[in-house]
């Protein structure tokens, strides 16, 4: 299987781990010489803590992992584009290249409401690649969200 | 004393503990009905976590303190202008204002590189007001890269 395709799934596999808690499902891997060394999954609302984006936990993870808060040479797949918060994060962590399955129009800080990760002059710029594994990465979310207002 | 130095300082006393642990020194407090429910100083060098900036910290002991992500009726005070991460950080909590000390020109998103905080059409706004005791805030950062540059 290709590389790309592995790690999606992976980062899909801990999404569905939100999912089955009820939390919005979003899931992220951290890759380092084709291993996955931290994965993540949103778990905001149970630990009621606005920084518990599956994001954020993976880079926790990972800095811990190799002790060390320089990611330079790992790769993140998240399965939803990241907002200004955990865009943010990747700068901070020198993370060299995140892959996003989908994009989020309205709080997305990768390329759709403003790109923080390529555009502007900080001092770490963050290679991206867009829409792996897109279809399946928005089925998770659609599927949560229609299952949210079924329960209303 | 006015609320607005009485909390600086409270965020200046944060910065302090940074400072004495050789950490870039920053501190934030978030005050909630006129009195700090939380604070924090940046530790990310200690603790190997770039996430460990004084906001996040304090974000996180907030939200423990209240049972609630949301911080919508809270306020930050905060030395130094936040990252872009940090800024997220205020977006996704719902904090109703930010005080903030100085500004950070290079990575500062609350004004200096950008305006995360007010310029996006994201789901909710900060209000923000700039420069209280700046001149404190700023001479704390100017000794500690001071003392940086003479031990090297």
């Amino acid at each position: 299987m290709e590389d790309k395709i592995k790690f999606m799934t992976a980062a899909l596999a801990e999404a569905k781990k939100a999912y089955d808690r009820d939390e919005i499902p979003v899931g992220a891997v951290i890759v380092r010489n084709g291993k996955i060394i931290a994965r993540g999954y949103n778990i905001k609302e149970e630990k009621k803590d606005t920084t518990k984006h599956a994001e954020i936990i993976a880079i926790q993870k990972a800095s811990k992992k190799i002790d060390a808060w320089r990611l330079n040479e790992c790769e993140m797949y998240v399965t939803l584009e990241p907002c200004a918060m955990c865009a943010g994060a990747l700068i901070q962590s020198r993370i060299k290249k995140l892959y996003i399955g989908t994009m989020d129009p309205k709080t997305g800080a990768c390329g759709s409401v403003l790109n923080l990760l390529t555009d502007y002059k900080f001092n770490h710029k963050v290679d991206v690649e867009y829409l792996i594994m897109q279809e399946e990465c928005e089925k998770i979310l659609k599927d949560f969200f229609r299952k949210l207002r079924q329960k209303k």
